[in-house]
């Protein structure tokens, strides 16, 4: 029942299945017009691109872990694989259904949990294309994603549990209404809105979820001092950049996995477009980052190149499989460009952005979504730019609303002295590093 | 050869292949069975999964290491990547024919070394199934995980050689006798003892094997002092946070895997199926050590929800076919919950386990297996005890023999000096973190 | 038209065509030899293994992170992002059909763009056998993986853009060249040299280009003092193990992929062969690297043996489809036997190899070519030699003739006042790890 409401990300499979599944089909046609190889295959693509979504888990908590001091390590850990948690259980209780369940060009679909349903399949009827569980599973590590781009922004200050219940709602009601719009099929999707993998639904929403928290929360103590910026520098550049790779990776199933099968040379060929292109704006990214901050700067920053690789995987998110791999470059490129002149520009707006997410997810994101009319015919630039902000208004309002709410009532930060202890002392007990250097002390 | 060896591991495929596998086989149905398609898929499902699965092997290494003090982390780092290939020749020379030839419903296969055959499937009969280089590679990799989840108990105090051999040993006999017993078609697999993936053959036999080791070496210095219990807190939490997420991926492999096909939609459902409860009990896990902590202690413990996500996935391990997704969540909960009291139990007992192995392994191994019946009719709770204390007896037992004879022979406990300078100076002579804080320094 | 340009790399494939893949096209068999169903497994491969490879770039940066002082960590985290980008952008610009394009036993290919054409496959013939991305992307790894060795042997003194520049000379130049004698169906595959995934088109050539920066760069202040060797310690053990296990899992997708295809029974026959033998190579390497230094040291060194480890892939590289599993082992611990001499050889030498990568992909990889005559019928000692030889030529020639100008143009080496001070604050203005001990400090 699943395997039609997802419209929209689907349409790339049903279009492709008259040309390709039938040929494998071959002796089993009469059963209807997807063969058991494709059927495996759809479902291996789920799976294999699923896990490599999942490791992007790990990929946010060593980026983060390596981006804060040492006295927020310890949590933001906690914070990451929580939220995974968190948010993966809610998308089964109620988030699933609600972004696909009967959407039918509205708003909204049914709260209610996901179950699956494959006897058809194991009747010997391979129309749905896929195992239901295998795409459950896919669009779950989708809300966690989005999840984890929150964390990052607004790290070293935020308590745990307001942050997890945000997390809640998100996964439950934020992320599955706007991607209803979109993936379910609903009003985007007729409009016409064009994004593949998610630079909006998934980056953008999560960046502006984040921008709200961060406006609501304030900046870290030490942060913004006498009109000045006061860096306050990562404790673990390895780490970080260990994450970054993690991400690079698992953004192989991120888009490739968007194709949402693999059950015909067309899909194959599409998924191998899609790899490339997303190894590529990233490589423009990472480029041209190296390039501004020498320009810029006269050296090069390390942190502001992670970014940039991460700034042209979520530029090209957005339409992975249209580009030529020169275009790929040049979009990741301008993501690139945009955040080493976003993570200034928010600075000076005195929002704090421990990680420089909203540069990254949020900027490129709408980068992204807006360029796809320029390798992708059949996108608009005005239905873009509707979706950027419908989305952007909905889950920025939506965000705000909850983090007021949150902080009017349990209260979202911890006190000026926890902040200055450190999170992993204040709110968890225990340190990260208990043995390196300055440890739990203030800095 | 060994492809009806491994008779319970296969039962599923063998069970499957009548519903799924003739369908793709089609033209080519004179050959046999099973299609040169569905040989494809069931070996690359071996491969996949078995890549997954080996890269656990880095994930105990960075939870251990995270776990433990900083002047033992080098040698744990080396224990790690010395048990893995340690495990593995082991297993090539006697360990896997020992567990799946010609066992036959008995106790014990032939300790000869491995060859595969493929013959069969060049000529262009594939009712082998899948290539058994790729079974072979998969099997391996089991035992290998049930050696890695024994270094970390027994850590900062066991001589570098004694634990190799230990190991050794453990990969050549005591793995595989009770591996024969079930998935090798011996008397527990007759008998109708259930465990799909190894909570009990892997997670709780390295869980006595464990055990065992910590009881013979005792306590670390320092530990358990005047009546009271002494906190030695690892040296790096991001380190363990990472660990910990590269074994939850690496679990999608572990218990995918063991559907050991894929060469049919049901397969492919079955897959499917598997990773979603399996992600769900580590969720259910996650949660459930997250409310324990911040209700009994007022303060979330970042290591117990580590061990938490952990305690849900070895507790979904017998079963992660069978569950819906609620019970899976409900299985890795109480897995979750089970470890939040068996950590503190086992201190009380002055078992010094420094990762909490024994609580995460053994414990929820056996709380995993004893609830198979709950979501499985063709398992029964007499059959899962018996198997439970079979296994547990059998390993816990001669594991204690080997400990006793090492420590009676070589010795197996550094000196109480060398335990205080650290084991990396002492048997590596070296620093893992040379630069950083206190080093070398006796804590 | 990229199809049959890569004959070498082919052959394995073509080869297999007439025994496998005919068998599944069934009934599309007048469209031509290959089905729709290979040719998805045959992509899905170069996918798969793909992106194995491509986290091989997080594990040098680890494996490189962990192995230099904490004053050059940053540095040497953005070189190794940046080299990938800057190899995946060349090889794309130039570098693939400097390789593959029009080689015809002859010396080069065209120096022009790469671009892919898959018309065929999406009019319904499948005879290219795998979408033409998906060769790039596994292709592009590869060049990526040559200039990562590279970096950790001139790590700690040499500047940031002369190396890039190297990079991009060698994969746009160097590598394609030789790369092309052999796998672009050059006079190397005429003359029938024999090098499956790379000991020396990949691992060897990495090593020449590294061994040559090395001499002409000098030894790092401090490292050779009045006729001692003086040992500058990594500074984070753990990362360098973490980095060893995550190039071990790439080595799966190094090798495994190199087969070309999985569109056969055959064909998952042999890369599962390939799978078991890399694993065993490495663990031959290990239990050398553990044996030899526990002989030669009294003590067990850790990085030897995670050099060990992969000093064993380095050495199975070249063939790891023929050998059977104990031949394996013993290729793979001669590797690790081979490393243990190399290292103190080459500091005897006065060259300075920051993480040992001459020893092991240099030393090795001229020992896994020369080992395949063992295993491999068709190989003969003599071809062998004359690849290991033209090879080392070629690419030490033109690499020192590279640095050699860089030298005397820009410069390549950092100050000595810089270098004390250490990369990070000289050339980036960060520190890797601000709060932890010694930081930026000399060391």
């Amino acid at each position: 029942m699943y395997k039609f409401s997802n419209k929209s990300r689907l349409s790339a499979y049903v279009g492709i299945a008259t040309i390709g599944l039938s040929m494998i089909s071959g002796t089993s046609a009469e059963a209807g017009e997807v063969s058991e190889t494709a059927y495996i295959f759809n479902t291996l693509s789920f799976l294999i691109h699923g896990f490599l979504v999942m490791f992007m888990a790990a990929g946010f908590a060593m980026l983060e872990s390596g981006l804060v001091r040492s006295k927020n390590v310890a949590t933001i850990c906690l914070k990451n694989i929580s939220l995974y948690a968190v948010a993966g259980f809610m998308f089964y209780l109620v988030g699933y259904n609600a972004m696909y369940a009967g959407v039918d060009g509205g708003f909204i679909g049914t709260f209610m949990p996901w179950s699956g349903d494959n006897t058809d399949a194991l009747a010997g009827n391979f129309d749905g294309g896929y195992a239901a569980e295998s795409d459950w599973f896919f669009q779950m590590v989708f809300v966690a994603t989005t999840a984890s781009i929150v964390s990052g922004t607004i790290a070293e200050r935020i308590k745990l549990w307001p942050f997890l219940i945000f997390v809640a709602f998100m996964a439950a009601v934020i992320y599955p209404i706007q991607g209803a719009w979109q993936w379910g099929g609903g009003w985007l999707a007729e409009l016409g809105f064009s994004d593949f993998a998610g630079s909006t639904i998934v980056h953008s929403a999560g960046g502006w979820a984040a921008l709200a928290g961060a406006i609501v929360l304030g900046a870290r103590k030490g942060k913004f001092v006498s009109g000045g910026v006061h860096p306050l520098p990562g404790s673990n550049l390895p780490m970080a950049t260990l994450g970054t790779f993690i991400l690079w990776l698992g953004w192989f199933g991120f888009n490739g996995g968007s194709q949402l099968a693999l059950g015909s040379a067309a899909d194959a060929v599409a998924i191998s477009t899609i790899y490339i292109n997303t190894n590529m704006a990233a490589v423009g990214g990472v480029i041209a980052a190296l390039i501004m901050t020498q320009l810029i700067y006269k050296k090069v920053d390390l942190t502001m190149v992670l970014n940039g690789a991460l700034a042209g995987l979520v530029s090209i998110t957005a339409a992975p499989d249209t580009p030529t791999l020169s275009s790929a470059f040049m979009i990741g490129a301008v993501g690139g460009v945009l955040v080493v002149f976003a993570v200034p520009l928010l600075d000076r707006l005195k929002i704090d952005d421990v990680v420089g997410a909203v540069s990254v997810h949020l900027v490129c994101g709408i980068w992204g979504t807006l360029a796809v009319p320029l390798t992708n015919d059949s996108a608009t630039f005005m239905n873009q730019l509707i979706g950027v902000v419908s989305v952007g208004g909905f889950v920025f309002g939506l965000s705000m609303i909850a983090w007021l709410v949150l902080k009017f009532t349990m209260g979202i930060r911890v006190s000026e002295e926890d902040e200055m202890m450190g999170l992993d002392q204040a709110e968890l007990g225990m340190e990260a590093y208990p043995e390196f250097g300055r440890g739990s002390q203030t800095v």
